[in-house]
């Protein structure tokens, strides 16, 4: 196991590494990057033999179409998530935020809304924002132990100017992995609004021990229409480097649209990290990211025990990801105030809880994708931080 | 040296080998494959020692930023092409077809035309057919031993609806080098009739030696202010299964467009990719870019000479790039007929001239990219299959 062995990523051209210092002022040296998602671990041995087998051969040429690649991703969702899918229905993009950009520019004109549900991955918004789109914000609600829908509230939020919902499921930051009837629900409220439900489940192999995850296509299949799913093994994998990821459309004439647009921009999947997929999307891909949930779920149980003995914060209980959604509000601490202690005295880039958008204030989201030892060395500098306020 | 060991690309997902059967019905078991231009031998040494590490460190995360990157494509300007760069001018693509596409997408509407001198690569005309615009031919004029300009002829051709020029230099097919004078009279052909200048220059590299390469930039700074230029390490170093290559856009406003559109698109080059090019552009790439193009250079003596004896059969001299042109209309032979001796007889697949455009006919581009004993082996079957004819 590879899980807890020492690594340095300084130096490698890691964004969360090499970032961390101009963007939140935390150096490497002696900080602890825990922001973006990705792992800070080797890939699983199958995917680095890809790589390594790719390179003893050495040349790189043209590689158009890779059956065997649209095989090992039907067989993923149809082992691991007992979801059927068709080949055909894979259209490959450059990783996820470039799928979403792509759906943005497909179904809607600039100045259409697209809808989200809030907090929920920064990036969403960014996107929707980016492609001169306005971003709809419908709060997701604190329930119990985390969040729940207000459908009727996001009913009354909606203009009839939307035109997709960007749905994250597992969601991301909350670790919420939604019940059947929750997706049931999302996809009545897309139908009934006429918007194409993008279904964002990156996330969906991160499960901790206990919980199972239900895809959107199985709890809702007669939204299946105007869906387009949106898998990738970036985050199980560690590869988000390679810039894959896939969209699902069994929808023909959503499909067709994608398309249309992929060949009049000319899009073409790059080898390696199709090369990659095939490998990870393999029994031994499957037993490596069992092994990785347990080390996860190890990773958040330490963390939350600790967040959570110290007064004033809590940790959102993680049913999937690895990303762990602190609420500081009980330290009566600001945003900037949370921001400097967990920044100059802790030493700790996280991202922000704002940058989710409403409900998001006061949290911070710690990305526990890393060493045993370095989530211990988080805890340690998290209590010393925060554990004068009470 | 390796480029002439031999090496089995079959199975290897290369599109050379694996669909040389569909598309022309020539078996990869008993074929040449000498169509699809990536080369059969591998890449650098110092580009395949780049993956290798990436491998040793098994992490393949977010790679945002990569100064590095940007720093090496500056380095190769300069020192392969005397060509000064900024870094800021440079936009990573999914490769040029995508550039291509996304300066068609950008600075043109459906509808509107683009104008291309042919014969010519054949994905310029697919290109801006796929996105919904006109093809806009200008044929090139048989000169001595290679085409040359007929601006006068050219502009008749233009209806004043068309809004881009797209250029290949050094040109393929033909493997023209274009003079200061030919590139003069592009670039003032472009801003007469205010079109973009998309200047495709990636087989800058492939130079047979006694040549040397021009870049568009140096011949006609003037034009700079309304030029797109294409460069990539993709040809050179066969590395086309990367999907990475670069807009170099010296005008502000040109690449404020571009940039726009990519942003909204949320485009991000892959990690691999730039690891490769970073390691290309480098002195030992440099190196081994010399010693492929000796290598080229005794490939193209060897196929011109049988070619050109014989009778009804003639190669166009290269000056630049590994693909020989090849004019078979001396046989008196239909393009169809010309095929099948060249499919069933010589087991050869080759690119079809008609594809390239008006004055592609009873041509045919052949891909001298590969080991020597191949190219041998290649005039063998040629002489076979045409030496009946006079
Ligand atoms: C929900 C969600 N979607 C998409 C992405 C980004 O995907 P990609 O790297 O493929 O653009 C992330 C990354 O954190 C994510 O959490
Ligand atoms: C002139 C020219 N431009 C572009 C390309 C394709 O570039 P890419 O593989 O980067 O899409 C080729 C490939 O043969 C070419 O000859």
């Amino acid at each position: 196991m590879t899980f807890n062995d020492p690594i340095d990523r300084r130096g490698t051209h890691s964004s969360k590494w090499d970032k961390m210092e101009t963007l939140f002022g935390v150096s490497p040296d002696d900080g602890l990057a825990m922001w973006t998602a990705d792992s800070d671990y080797p890939t699983a041995p199958c995917v680095i033999e890809a790589v390594q087998r790719a390179a003893a051969h050495g040349a790189f040429g043209y590689v158009w179409e890779y059956p065997e690649y649209l095989a090992a991703i039907q067989w993923w969702m149809k082992t691991r998530h007992r979801w059927e899918i068709d080949t055909d229905w894979i259209l490959t993009t450059q990783g996820l935020g470039n799928a979403i950009a792509l759906c943005l520019d497909v179904f809607s004109d600039p100045g259409d809304g697209a809808v989200i549900f809030t907090p929920v991955y920064h990036e969403f918004a960014m996107k929707i924002r980016k492609s001169g789109r306005e971003v709809v914000e419908c709060p997701l609600v604190r329930g119990q132990n985390t969040y729940v829908l207000d459908l009727e509230d996001a009913q009354n939020r909606l203009t009839g100017n939307e035109k997709l919902l960007i749905w994250s499921s597992p969601q991301n930051p909350s670790g919420r992995i939604w019940t059947r009837e929750e997706l049931r629900a999302i996809g009545a409220f897309a139908a009934r609004n006429g918007l194409i439900l993008v279904c964002d489940e990156i996330h969906h192999d991160l499960i901790m021990p206990g919980n199972s995850f239900l895809p959107m296509d199985l709890a809702s299949p007669e939204t299946r229409a105007s869906t387009v799913f949106l898998t990738a093994a970036s985050k199980t994998f560690n590869i988000a480097g390679l810039r894959t990821g896939n969209m699902i459309i069994p929808d023909p004439d959503l499909r067709a649209a994608i398309r249309a647009r992929l060949r009049a921009l000319d899009y073409s999947p790059n080898s390696l990290g199709m090369m990659m997929i095939e490998a990870a999307y393999s029994p031994a891909g499957a037993e490596w990211a069992d092994a990785q949930n347990r080390h996860l779920d190890g990773n958040r149980h330490l963390f939350d025990e600790t967040v959570n003995a110290i007064p004033g914060l809590w940790s959102m209980p993680l049913q999937a990801t690895y990303l762990a959604w602190v609420d500081f509000s009980g330290t009566g601490l600001t945003d900037p105030e949370i921001e400097t202690r967990l920044r100059e005295n802790a030493r700790i880039a996280t991202s922000p809880g704002p940058g989710f958008g409403t409900g998001g204030e006061r949290f911070q989201r710690f990305n526990l994708a890393t060493q045993r030892y370095r989530v211990e060395e988080a805890c340690t500098r998290l209590r010393a931080a925060f554990s004068d306020l009470h």
